[in-house]
């Protein structure tokens, strides 16, 4: 019989609910540890992309909480019996799609030590360890991004760990506005204006949103294939003129180091300088592609950096940390502290006062903040800087070579260029030339293949991929960065891909 | 050796890390649960609030991150030795700080398998079960709260869980200033106004910051002793009317159920029938006594919210849920939809274009979200509704006992009526009378007094209080949520406090 038997009311109040009991705790926790153990050891040979239709859970689930106490093997036997069916496998060594979460044991872990501790660190004196460790590991993150010293506690800047770049961006965002609004007054706020690409991630503009930034002075400025999908100094320039003619009041710019759809790279060093002229905060969002950049022969990537006011990447998505874990650095975390800080009398304490501690909870939009840094410090401990490189290294080559393959099927082109391990392609227009009428052009013609293409292999449940449309071209993305990927998973994923493909081309 | 011994290189490329090997997940996982087993088992020994100086850890941690990879077993013993030290354990049965944040067995394990299976789920297709398994738990936890089934999925409501009530009360906040702007136009974004009262946690002022709202525009209306500290509909009314005779638009209002400082309850009915009146957003802010509100005889405390628009509370408070677990439900979540939704090509899929699914991304701040539905599921299937009860019955017990203990010592006084599991102390101004001449009040004297007295008291690490100012007066709040405590822990807590107030008051 289950473990919470003796759980049962005995007599009258409470004395038998025990729900931190240690050897409890231990037997329980020891359970879960092997199931999870053999999901890793049973993944591959889950369907990749969850096959259940809308609303399948609501059938197996009863209509209310239960009233008595349920023991841990039932309800485990019902994760995997009801919840594992409806999971789409993340962590899938055959998942390619978005940008793969690249969990690991030492992040699991840090996770498990920070649940465990399950402090609530708003400021230093909640738990001293949680803001100090995060704010050495964010050093020593900054240093292996050789990020420059004013980015660093060390240089009178400073790193938090943010949830997501979505947080990242509305904090950075919020310090420029007030920052502006203080020396031209609040009622200019429906003045400001946000800069992003076409290209950029939709949670600059949803910041901007939730900012109270005027949804008309968003600019998703346009990108051309003849620049690689990347921001140009020039049309960054061009909008912000216009903008300052009609009266308006250039406020941010967002640009990114490698793109949802493409990986795409806006070049920081021409648009930092056209951002200083106008005054405009610059934070530069590299969620994807910033882990890759520890590695010295992309570094370059981020040159120019040392001109914008913060930098933002996501060490849940391809730094083996499981999510949620964005890394946010900034030059002045004064602006961020004078738009976010909170001191109400119940918080105050000896050290606050003083001034001597970070508060980490002027940093952020929530006041309370779980033990993240934990998860950041033992996966630098547990891999080490070379390891950290080796693993990026092996995804960038497997892209590659999934791009060697691609490169002998003469049906197939990859659309962008390869940055970093994500490689964009489809079934080339000639291909499919005899398809298109009068009704639908060659594009749109290829297009539509394209994408019943994706859907045929992600219905497989075989591998899983997702999709962009870049300049009007719909492509399938092999986005490598699941970490139990091998090449041999990528062999196997190519062969996926042109059987469907042979299959579909016979068909039509 | 290390278990990572291993994973050193051999030769060349990356073949040797293997960062989620299932058999090295099984041994690395079961060390860390027999850690924190143990952690737990020795929690009670620890001084509650670590005792370190701002700056300890630096000391301690090499200037950047190691090179070579580092075994689980070495960084398990620096987490005990540096780690540990700076922690103030939330976990301890002698907290009664803030508010604990309640951990439990089950709330871990739900955190683990949610870690674990490391999904992102911004959408519904994203992992279906993760949607599926919120909503559904949603509707369970609101019908056990006997919220109104307008709340409900089932009434056409629905329910989200966000990381923090900050979280809740900015995008509640976002969807109804947006509803407002969209009517009387985006000029007048300068013209909101956001009620709570002087009692109302900073949330609401950050979150109306963050939102672009006039900072002169936030209303923290006074309350009296007279009236338990809760809003009054009639200071309510009086300040909303002086707004809109001054041309503003009132546009918020959060009442709050057990404020942080002494718990004291804004009573809806009556401010929501002003509320509506004016066309206000409702939102019922009971991130601590909401908890409660699942016993019948303390749900009296949510009448009215029936006429609410939104209302929220803290699963990681008191209700066994590891930090972070904000529920939070709306009467409309298309409102939240409007405001906050964004829907990129590369997210799109049939299940959404169909609008089959609940896609939560659009209910938060944030793309990226963790699997959370898991713990509150688990902790509602471990311990069942009858122990839940149970559980905080206890607890508002522990503390109705603590209060006797005051009782009995006639130099103690419970400063404001207790309603939940927080009573509000200090040692009376008469205790105390001799010690204030011109330039120092009795008040005063009492409050440098009880500030002292509970100074002695945190630093003894025996047991953790935080205070408050309540109406002027430095009160101690004793606030009972900790997971471990006993009554045998309050009884040893009384002694505490009667011990350093003797020494306090014999010395003076």
């Amino acid at each position: 019989m289950g473990s919470l038997q003796n759980q049962k009311p005995e007599n009258g109040f409470a004395g038998t609910i025990k729900p931190l009991d240690p050897e409890e705790f231990r037997r329980q926790g020891h359970l879960v540890i092997d199931f999870l153990a053999d999901y890793y050891k049973n993944v591959e040979k889950y369907p990749v992309r969850s096959q259940v239709e809308p609303g399948y859970l609501k059938k197996r689930m009863p209509e209310s909480a239960p009233y008595d106490p349920e023991p841990i093997e039932e309800i485990l036997r019902d994760v995997q019996k009801d919840i594992v069916p409806g999971i789409t496998h993340w962590q899938s060594p055959n998942y390619y799609a978005y940008f793969p979460s690249s969990g690991s044991i030492a992040g699991f872990l840090g996770e498990m030590l920070s649940t465990g501790f399950n402090i609530v660190g708003f400021n230093w004196m909640s738990s001293p360890a949680a803001t100090e460790l995060e704010s050495i590991v964010m050093d020593w993150l900054g240093q292996m991004l050789k990020l420059p010293s004013e980015f660093l506690f060390s240089g009178g800047g400073g790193g938090v760990m943010q949830g997501t770049t979505c947080e990242a961006i509305l904090c950075t965002m919020v310090a420029a506005r007030d920052r502006v609004l203080k020396k031209i007054g609040r009622e200019s706020i429906n003045k400001l204006v946000v800069y992003g690409s076409d290209q950029t991630h939709s949670a600059l503009q949803k910041a901007a949103q939730i900012a109270g930034i005027n949804p008309n002075n968003f600019r998703a400025v346009a990108t051309t294939k003849a620049n690689a999908f990347g921001l140009t100094a020039e049309a960054l320039r061009e909008t912000i003129e216009s903008d300052i003619k009609s009266g308006l009041v250039p406020l941010f710019l967002c640009p990114t180091i490698g793109t949802t759809s493409s990986t795409a790279v806006d070049i920081l060093t021409p648009l930092c300088e056209v951002a200083k002229e106008y005054g405009i905060w610059v934070h530069v969002d590299a969620a994807y592609a910033g882990s890759a950049c520890i590695c010295p022969e992309y570094r370059h990537f981020l040159d120019g950096v040392e001109n914008a006011d913060s930098f933002s990447f996501n060490a849940h998505k391809w730094f083996l940390t499981t999510l949620d874990c964005c890394c946010l650095w900034v030059k002045n975390p004064s602006a961020l502290v004078q738009a976010l800080s909170t001191y109400p009398e119940y918080l105050r304490n000896k050290a606050s006062d003083a001034k001597q501690v970070v508060d980490y909870k002027d940093w952020q939009i929530t006041l309370s903040r779980r033990f993240r840094s934990l998860k950041l410090w033992l996966v630098l401990r547990s891999y080490g800087v070379a390891n950290l490189r080796k693993f990026l290294r092996s995804h960038i080559k497997m892209a590659k070579n999934f791009e060697g393959l691609i490169g002998m099927d003469k049906r197939f082109e990859v659309v962008v260029p390869r940055n970093f391990a994500t490689v964009c392609f489809r079934i080339s227009p000639i291909e499919i030339g005899g398809k298109h009428n009068q009704i639908v052009t060659k594009e749109e013609a290829a297009n539509n293949f394209n994408a019943k293409l994706l859907e045929t292999i992600n219905e497989s449940g075989k591998i899983y991929m997702t999709h962009a449309v870049i300049g009007g071209d719909y492509v399938m993305r092999f986005a490598v960065g699941s970490t139990l990927t091998e090449n041999r998973h990528v062999i196997l994923a190519w062969k996926v891909v042109q059987e469907h493909a042979n299959a579909l081309l016979t068909m039509s």
